[in-house]
């Protein structure tokens, strides 16, 4: 692996701090708070790992603006009926792939386990994330972070983000 | 993020090393262990999400003191007669939340897998470590210690600490 | 726990990178990468927790040199028929149990998550691995790497090395 891709320590703390809280966010359902973990012009997707393997253009959610993120969360909270749940994201350390002048490019494995009221938990999606890191005057920042999953298929619906 | 809620390598590298040996001791069934990863007063908790949000006090399992802890470890090994199992701890790195003069409060995500004899492992508990962890001249210990998960619905029965 | 069984910061990162690129290359399968993470002689097994705890010998799988793994990535990608699926692998960060002179031995928990083609994500083994890392000229190596499961039962059969 070449020293491009090396992690040091203070860049790993950085990265393991805005992923924790990023997955902190979502598990506590304050869906207020996804749109300011990213740029303004952004690129966020969810996406079956076999749409993306072949490059076709089908997503679950593509969203490319914060404004497009916050009209999401709208929805989410005030306009969509659905069964309750809770999120709980575990994942993993990322994966550096490159260290451009102005971005971290990462790769993330993830669980997110879903539960529902009088149910087990469940595993709603297994996949990874794909993100593109950027410094800004408020912190680290994703440019793009897009959910590839590995699981075509989705038990009932996807309603918050993930 | 204020300066304060920032971690540093060396802090991180020694509580991850407390939640690892935590979760080892407790996946390998070396019950015994389990008292003395803990301060002589502290407060550990099994409580579902639900009763933790509305502020209600109960909860599946709740204990004082250490001597508390070593009071269930006689009963999981040697008083409950149940279906024999293991766990599987599997989380990520902690969450800091505050870094008191004396203590260190975080959040850390966690799933624990219980896997019976000629069965597929399940998820027994998704949900969130919220500790409190205190320097002792034995190294770090926690002062509290609550498990606070995501199903109010628990498959069969916890014997085990979690 | 004794000064030579802590972490420095820059050994974990090396070992977090060994652990997330071997993860990377099964779950993208790319088995061909497989083998180039151990060294030439090295013990590669994959063993359920009843068996490895009772000191039995029986293994789902058990290979003994680089040349025995590119012999079973052969039989895994060219000759046996299986129904297809994917793994995602999510664990923690390794647990040093002993630094020899010249290896690392640590024990780290991972879920590995099977998915198959229009079904939901289901949990093909809780575990840990048991590393034995030593330094090569090419990078950090394993010379050991046991997987043991707790999960006594599979649900169909193993064909990608775990």
């Amino acid at each position: 692996m070449s020293p491009a891709t090396r992690w040091d320590a203070d860049t790993l703390l950085a990265l393991h701090e805005l992923h924790a809280d990023y997955a902190a966010a979502l598990d506590a359902r304050e869906l207020e708070r996804w749109p300011g973990f990213f740029t303004e012009a952004c690129s966020y997707r969810l996406q079956s790992r076999e749409n993306f393997d072949r490059g076709l253009p089908l997503c679950i959610l593509a969203f490319d603006s914060r404004g497009m993120l916050q009209d999401r969360v709208y929805g989410a909270k005030e306009t969509i009926y659905h069964d309750p749940y809770v999120q709980r994201h575990v994942g993993g350390l990322p994966r550096l792939l490159a260290r451009e002048s102005d971005a971290l490019v990462t790769e993330t494995s993830v669980l997110i386990v879903r539960t529902k009221r009088d149910a087990m938990p469940e595993i709603l999606l297994a996949g990874r994330y794909l993100d593109r890191v950027v410094p800004t005057s408020e912190g680290l920042r994703f440019a793009q972070r897009w959910l590839i999953f590995d699981n075509d298929l989705i038990a009932n619906s996807i309603v918050d983000p993930a």
